[in-house]
């Protein structure tokens, strides 16, 4: 019944197979012998590792003991000693969290040498259950309910070798008969380092407790876990999908939504999406939060453009235009491939038939139009947004490109002669504010020609008098 | 402060207009006394109703307390003595089953005839807690741990007018605070007839118990039930998506699903298809257990054309071919349109120039070819499957149309004369079992020329020698 059941786990639900070793994370305590000998009896090979913790005195003994039942039995098998004390003071870890983090790595190490499959911890049915249940009185949500799953690639621990719990499914008493039935007698207490006075007291008073009001409770919360688990796995397929389609852009500090489709979302997804973006920036991240998810979902709704908060864990949240962005504090806002000077100072001359160059491939070129022709003359009205031109008569060539000063005002073209500042142009035009700086202007002798891509200026306009024009266009090369 | 929470809860979470009246349940207690007297405060118009259950001896004394208060305050008001008790027998429920019956339909008629936007009952964060834990311990998944939504739609109740909660985000000590500051005096103890002895317990034992374990435990579990709310209504809408995909054909009491397409979708996909249908043809079942989905799921896997269970609630899972089918237990399995007999016993003639009906717009006809040129002796070899081609020497006309009869044989054309028998031939053309009664024979003096659709027989066939020959050919008329 034993083996018939643990066959049905290990192939089917933890998706192992016959002919590659597989890890065993072997502790000594009744739960790692019955899945030790549970999958030998399988006839799937097996590699063993033990860790001595050696936080408490019996550890050497328990070591020598899982490294004895393995030489008896013919195994192959590593074991490491780690004060963990000492590692969970230098990582400033609980001791739960450092033996947890030795143990796994250890674990994995020993999994990827030795060429094996998986990892398999003794994890069962009653351990799901207190899980779960801890993670609802802190407060998890679906990500906490689900429990512990079958099988999971845990990618802090490795990319490729997932950890599988084939007895996830069995409760206590199934597995302490099947380990009485072949005689053998675990170490006594090994209780593993989860087993913290939180836990024990769960255990041992609450979940009898809440016996009394269903006396079903254990395979009740056990059930809801794993349909919970079936749930969450669909809702990550489809939120990775949803986070594909709300982003516009990543990188390793940053990451660029495209805020009115993120809008348009179900808050749930809404939620996954800002989580996921957040798990990406700071992976080692391990707990986020509900109340920094919905202080984020409450800024992308309210928020103009340029509204920056604080997220959580050194990141912020930006809106720009558009565009809502989770960074690093570090990061730089996004320039969005725009035409900016390389930084504000910027002063460079341009003159006919030369360039200068802006941010990502684009550049200034200046020309000269000799000859002008009522048809050219007809133009004037359609020139498009990434092109100037200047009466030749007017302007003092070489022109000026630079950034703007405080306060700085011009005369846009068909304004009657009525001067603007340039601080309102850019809030009419929509230019964020961390880009203003570096919005190039091209002057002449003092006086502002063109905001480039956004105005020319109307001291320099063209009419019937002109005898030649200066031609300025903005060009992106892909250099 | 509670109104400004109030106002936003009602607009926002509630989706409240401000020009349409809305119907609140008022039992006197603290809380609907809260709900109504917020709601006036932010100006909504409001009817008020009261229901008498009729199950205590201050039942009486609490009706006149309520109506006292709406003719003080003009508001109209209506309520309804029912005696519940009576009412719990009759229909085999509950009494607390019985009271939430009574009480809402009461309060949706009222809200019907005094076109009402919505019934708003009082319900807060303190029940939501009770609930979601109540739901918890009974072993509900998602749809339990969700709690009470602050607006739904109850189809049972109301088709279009829904039940609101604007108190939902209240817990008790700040209703209790509000109504105090009014210097209003609640009924005591009137504990809404929910407040049964296991609520109770829970509340007054299990709550603080479990708060030493999360002094913040309320709040915590409360935000969990809100969050999964959102996720619960996502998945809601993209299983709604799935079933349609997932569906073949439905009507009143069966539903067809692609099962090979249903086989692809993820577990919780599946697992909702199946709940949705179940649903869709029981309406009025309160709870569908995981074990009749689980049976469910593990017979769609493994089940061959034909397979049948029970599942749950009169309804039966069948396998033909591609289709699942759920369906109750009258309702016969569906016959895929095919051109069947009307009954296993139907007999009937075909003569040239006649026909004979068949199912759903299905007709075999019968007509003579006379002149047999070389080009339509070529032609017998591509004759299509719904016609047969027969000697006009080797039938005698009339033919009879019926069905087979247990063991019966025939010879297949291109067997060399060897027979076969029908069940053989069904099974290799996969004819569902429950339809091979049904399926039509031509049959000329006892001898099998055709089974419909499927082969002609040996005995009949064309040869160079043929003077002339019948040909009988299924025709679907939109009749």
């Amino acid at each position: 019944m034993f083996l018939k059941k643990l066959a049905k786990a290990a192939s089917i639900q933890c998706g192992l197979q016959q002919d590659v070793p597989i890890l065993v994370g072997v502790s000594g305590g009744a739960d790692s012998l019955a899945l030790l000998f549970g999958l030998e009896a399988l006839g799937y090979p097996l590699v063993i590792a033990h860790v001595d913790h050696a936080l408490r005195s019996e550890s050497r003994a328990e070591a020598d003991f899982v490294q004895n039942i393995a030489t008896l039995q013919g195994w192959s098998f590593f074991s490491q000693r780690i004060d963990v004390g000492e590692f969970a003071q230098n990582e400033r870890l609980s001791i739960e969290e450092a033996a947890r983090e030795v143990r796994y790595r250890f674990l994995f190490e020993q999994a990827r040498q030795h060429r094996c499959q998986a990892v398999a911890v003794g994890h069962h049915a009653d351990d799901q259950v207190e899980t779960v249940l801890m993670h609802l009185l802190r407060g998890a949500a679906l990500s906490g309910l689900r429990g512990m799953p079958f099988r999971r690639l845990m990618p802090q621990w490795d990319a490729h070798i997932p950890l599988v719990r084939p007895l996830l499914g069995f409760w206590r008493v199934e597995i302490e008969a099947y380990v009485n039935s072949l005689s053998l007698t675990p170490c006594v207490d090994l209780s593993n380092l989860d087993t913290t006075f939180y836990r024990n007291r769960l255990r041992q008073e609450l979940i009898p407790e809440l016996e009394t009001y269903n006396p079903r409770l254990k395979a009740v919360i056990w059930r809801m876990a794993d349909v919970l688990n079936e749930e969450a796995n669909w809702m990550d397929q489809l939120s990775l999908q949803g986070y594909q389609e709300c982003l516009r852009k990543e990188a390793k500090d940053w990451i660029e939504i495209k805020l009115s489709h993120f809008l348009q979302q179900p808050t749930a997804l809404q939620r996954r999406v800002l989580r996921h973006a957040i798990e990406k920036l700071q992976p080692d991240l391990r707990d986020i939060g509900f109340d920094a998810i919905n202080r984020g979902l409450n800024f992308a709704y309210g928020a103009n453009s340029g509204d920056q908060i604080d997220l959580i864990a050194r990141l912020n949240l930006v809106v720009v235009g558009d565009v809502l962005i989770v960074k690093t504090w570090s990061a730089e806002l996004p320039d969005f491939d725009l035409p900016l000077l390389t930084e504000p100072a910027y002063h460079a001359t341009l003159d006919i038939g030369r360039h200068v160059k802006l941010r990502h491939g684009w550049r200034l070129e200046a020309e000269i139009l000799e000859e002008i022709s009522a048809e050219l003359l007809e133009n004037v009205k359609n020139i498009p947004t990434d092109e100037a031109w200047l009466d030749y008569d007017r302007v003092t060539m070489p022109v000026m490109v630079r950034g703007s000063a405080a306060g700085e005002r011009f005369q846009p073209l068909g304004m009657g002669g009525h001067s603007q500042s340039l601080q309102d142009l850019f809030v009419n035009q929509k230019v964020p504010a961390h880009l203003r700086p570096f919005w190039p202007l091209v002057v002449s002798e003092g006086q502002i020609a063109w905001v480039v891509g956004l105005r020319p200026s109307e001291g320099f306009k063209i009419s019937e008098k002109t005898q030649r024009i200066v031609k300025i266009k903005l060009i992106k090369s892909d250099q």
